[in-house]
């Protein structure tokens, strides 16, 4: 099974695709969490908003249709963040849900402080712990994990951290069911 | 010369059509403004916001090809306005945006208080004297104005009115320039 996760934005929207056993709900899932993809959908800054918000969608697009994902977790605005944010992460949220229901795809959603909750064990935790804790969850550390079969790619990690973190978060949500 | 006006909501988008004649910057406009239609986009409340979104979208694109308007007006968020209303329409205006670009549509915004000061002369106009005000734009009131071409249709006027309201506010800030 295919997750993936989104944490949507108008300059950069990260991603992350994960694959997990069809069977995971009867088995230890810790190591059978398998990175296959992530990175950011970045939109440029000169363009007007209406056409980086196409382009999101456009991009969104080919990664739907390249990863053929079979669930999606986007993350969803806490309401501590400004009106400002609201308004525009809302419209790059606008188009990332509206992208997914394009393919039918079953989309959950969860807060940025529950995915740091349930990644690293504080809603509280700063980009260096979520990073590490993605990292725990998809086996780069720790001797019995498995292998990444993706490098870990170079620069603006967060966002992509971000999006990985969510799909993770659907995961430990799908078996703690 | 074809103006689409929106003012964009996840439950209701009110859209408003009206025709201006291209060399409106040398004549007096008053008289020209000519109504197409209007009305409302509406999404379903049991249905989850991803697919009212995809709705939304499927809905604008009909109305764009069929209408074939050279130019958008949209509402934008007052920032006035509550977090909780600043997401939800964030994402149907991410949407309504991002349609316009599909069909590389000039786009425009106004907030509703510019809006509604431009049809009215007060910033704080209710719904009434908005209503007025685009009745008048449009010649339905006045012995010297234009009978309208299409009849004033029944039922959720106030979305639509809206959507007409922005449509002849963009008329009125083009001839200003």
């Amino acid at each position: 099974m295919i997750i993936l996760g989104i944490d949507p934005g108008t300059a950069t929207t990260g991603y992350g695709v994960i694959k997990i056993p069809e069977d995971i709900l009867g088995r230890e899932f810790s190591y059978d969490i398998e990175l296959v993809d992530y990175g950011n959908i970045f939109t440029r800054k000169e363009q007007p908003m209406a056409d980086r918000l196409w382009e999101l969608h456009r991009k969104l697009n080919s990664i739907i249709e390249k990863f053929q994902p079979d669930q999606i977790a986007v993350e969803m605005l806490f309401f501590g963040s400004n009106l400002k944010t609201a308004i525009s992460v809302g419209q790059a949220r606008g188009v990332v849900l509206m992208s997914a229901a394009k393919f039918r795809l079953p989309i959950s959603e969860y807060t940025g402080p529950s995915v740091k909750l349930m990644i690293t064990g504080s809603g509280r935790a700063d980009k260096d712990q979520v990073h590490e804790g993605v990292r725990k969850f998809l086996g780069v550390d720790g001797r019995k994990r498995k292998k990444l079969k993706v490098n870990w790619k170079g620069g603006h990690l967060d966002d992509a951290t971000d999006g990985l973190a969510i799909a993770i978060c659907h995961v430990l949500k799908m078996v703690s069911k």
